[in-house]
């Protein structure tokens, strides 16, 4: 079952779980996938930008997506496959391809400039990986540096039948949503599925620019979830409740290098992960900023019953 | 009266008002100024990089500081004099010196990048205004891509005893706040003013890590008075209450580009400025954009009276 | 006289005088002016990148320009007003063009990206300075991070008809050259003047890919005008035999930062500036440097008369 | 055999040669390596940044260092480790150390931006590998946009007792060797191998401040083994007139992008490469520059019997 253009819905952003040593902790892989079908999301991205892919050996990445997809049951799971060089790029994706993935996630490097380079660039990598694997164009410049017009992803999505979903994170990204919306209604570019990222800042107004659902990795993607059906349900109000509700705690997770620690362990105080280990290199999180966290799960649980977490250990 | 490394409290930042011609608004200066001391405001910060600075002839920056130096009667004014050369710093900072500024504050130019090539700057910069201007550090590496450790702003504050503040606005930031305020409990470096921009975004526990208050320009400067006081007061969840009703909207308002348009729309439908304009270069706000805005005052009025506005003209 | 696509030749960036005071030292700038015209300058620019344009007061910049459009008596004099903004862009435009100048240099500011923001920022840029005032585009990609692909100049060329001239360093930047005139056989893009940057390093095969001649500040400006009439007269070997004698100080010059202190350094020692001194901030050049030069100069003379100087005092 | 803090002399960066459909070319890399050794190279690096490595998968790019390694025959090979993350960095490391490499070679990620960044890097880099790998920093700003002050490479060499070499490419650099070279003649940094690279630009010059030798990839390797024997031996002169004469070229080929394309296809001209293809993606050369390339070898010729080849086929 391959992506397709339709997407919708919520595809969180896996953390890869770790034990405290550094190895890879599949239980918890287990769990994650198990947590997310049953929270309806729609499927899932494994080894993204948080999902530490740089310090996984190329057999361990294919042994995280192969576990993934196959605890997911036929929902469909796409793989980050961004890399310096095509060589690698494409080994990975045959790889996960083979083993049943749904589709490639591929971020520009950092290096380009120019509209014609990122056309170009997605064009050379859409011919390493081959024509008939569907891939995700990552827009997320505040990491990347690499800004795409909408009129750049237009040329990307009309040169390049693969190309099958736009994960949103431009900052900011609501005006080009709209654009991109605006040119499918006038017929000048093909319709594709826009999920957000940008660990879900602006979600709640995203949905209601034309987003079909969430692309991240926030660490209660049941929240997501909420925001997307209740938004899709036309029940406004109740979606921008729910997502104030949490909008404290998204806040503190989106702190560039802090944030994945605050992410990893809120899933291990909601039981979905073993351990909050990162491997290195990782940025430290002290007690204080633990203590913080722990305030805001203790505020938002006032809000949300989800986030009522037994004492910590 | 100068700026001194105990000032504490709210600093907003103000924007430069225009008419819709792109002449200056000093009517609109007087009623910010007026406003601005009316919550509570300890002082306020003119031309910073939201005051679009760099869009006012050199005459015109000193008529507007001017212009809020004597209407904040005897509250102090700090003038922003980043500047590409030292000769335009050295000049404006003396200009407005004379006109009764508190002191000034300089960014980093985006070319730098080793500790070194910081500190060297801040010294070259101190010695062309003058050794009795106290000086605040800009630390803003989202927008100036200059990243100074808190090793770095220890040395700028040992070395340059007109050092009275730092405008803190990296992100994330908690610990660097946490770090400073350690090395001054273990007397390794002498104490100053931490006030905390970045649109307030982290402004709820930047207070909680040793921060001496806010110095960004939020439309809702009253919200950053009640939470610096409440936060100063001990009144923990208080503060936290009122802080967390705004966020959705100061999220809103921290897109860049964007977010100026906001301000200035915000801070005219509460009768502040006479019209949002920016001159040229400026980003458009889109009509959906506005009726988000008006959505957001909306909800915020269930918890803030003060977002209860008249309709829209 | 105004600057004209038409222009051929070479137009020196001169450097700004001053003595060890810094104060300006004009009787210098008159001596520059006499010697560009005695070599066969076809003019010259002043307040360039290197001419320490952000050193100077608004006011000393008007009379840096004014001074050389009188000395050059006749030879267009082309004045950079690259600023932060407009408003500072403007005001100077209109002094320098009302002394004369015959027309202006314009860098794009480091934080564009994408091809729209680029020529959305020399759009309004025109607009800003006035139609009737032609202006030079700056392509160098390595100090301003901005990279203009030949289809966006072409853009802006065919937009903004007062679009005179390209000051081309992009590196590489052969292709580019070649692409440009292409355009120009095929009857898709109106001819421009294109002078040469980076120093010169690649003036001798940019001459031969459809150049019209250098903009540059190499401390013998004599020998690009050698280059550019030998190329010009279709002597190759020569203009290369000319070239590749002064290419080890040429290139030695071209080093960031130390490059300016060694121009004016040889420019000293040939008699034109009084002194070699620059406002701070300016790169120290140490004893070993300088005698590097001397050796440099000695090679040269071999090949060069002028480069014959008379021993350091 | 491992790389040592006593290293000198040229260790030319190989490309990595290619078939015109992409296969490695072994054959290739046997030629180059006896080439190396016959014009009295101290030993090579492969995998470098214009060693193509990101092209390559995991095992080729440990087929091409083991191939080197071997064909060297005891001559050190040092091999580029460089990766976005540590586990990858340390799998290759284990395994061309393994095959007999001297030790490798790491670039710093271009994200890094403090002092504290970059040493920290380092740190962990060499806590991945092993301690008892001995590894080369790459000082190359241009490139990597990481500025290491004299200071950062100090405290590196001094907490890594395994840093053996620095690849120095900074620009301007000759300061920066002069100074490393006098904290190791007050003692107060230990002594390591300082060979150049920027394609050898300034290679003349930095053999008199203090280099060691050379560590870059020009055509012509056989000169660089000349440069740094003439300059070794006193012979200032002569080692000036050999590089000047290459000077034309050496420069022609520093081009980013189309410096690799040059270099491979004189090496192709040369009889070292059976091709001069590169992998995707790869900047195309004009026709125009190949008879430029043509030009600057036949001008070459008169002053050095090694650029007198065989017609173009």
């Amino acid at each position: 079952m391959k992506l397709t253009p339709d997407a919708r819905g919520v595809f969180p952003i896996a953390p890869t779980p770790f034990f405290d040593d550094g190895a890879i902790d599949f239980a918890s892989i287990d769990r994650l996938a198990d947590f997310y079908a049953a929270c309806g999301s729609a499927g899932v991205t494994v080894l993204g930008q948080l999902g530490e892919a740089a310090k996984l050996e190329h057999s361990e990445s294919v042994e995280v997506a192969t576990r993934m997809i196959r605890r997911m049951a036929g929902r469909p799971v796409v793989v980050g496959v961004s890399a310096p060089g095509f060589a690698a790029m494409r080994a990975l994706t045959q790889e996960v391809m083979d083993a049943g993935a749904a589709g490639v996630m591929i971020a520009p490097p950092n290096t380009l400039r120019t509209d014609d380079q990122i056309v170009g660039y997605y064009r050379q990598a859409a011919e390493a990986i081959g024509a008939d694997v569907p891939f995700v164009i990552q827009d997320y410049p505040l990491t990347f540096s690499v800004q795409m017009t909408p009129g750049v992803i237009r040329r990307i999505v009309t040169e390049l039948a693969s190309c099958a979903m736009l994960k949103h994170e431009d900052w900011p990204g609501l005006e080009k949503i709209a654009q991109l919306r605006e040119w499918e209604r006038e017929g000048v570019m093909r319709h594709i599925s826009i999920l957000c990222g940008n660990g879900g800042l602006f979600l709640d107004y995203e949905m209601e620019r034309g987003a079909d659902g969430a692309n991240t990795g926030y660490c209660f993607p049941d929240m997501l979830c909420d925001v997307v059906r209740l938004s899709a349900a036309g029940q406004r109000e109740a979606a921008h409740d729910r997502f104030d509700a949490h909008l404290p705690l998204l806040r503190y997770e989106q702190q560039p290098g802090v944030g994945l620690a605050v992410r990893k362990h809120v899933l291990m105080r909601r039981g979905l992960l073993a351990s909050s280990a990162q491997r290195k290199p990782a940025a430290a999180i002290s007690k204080t900023a633990l203590a913080e966290v722990e305030h805001l799960l203790g505020r938002l649980a006032k809000h949300d019953a989800r986030a009522q977490l037994p004492a910590r250990r």
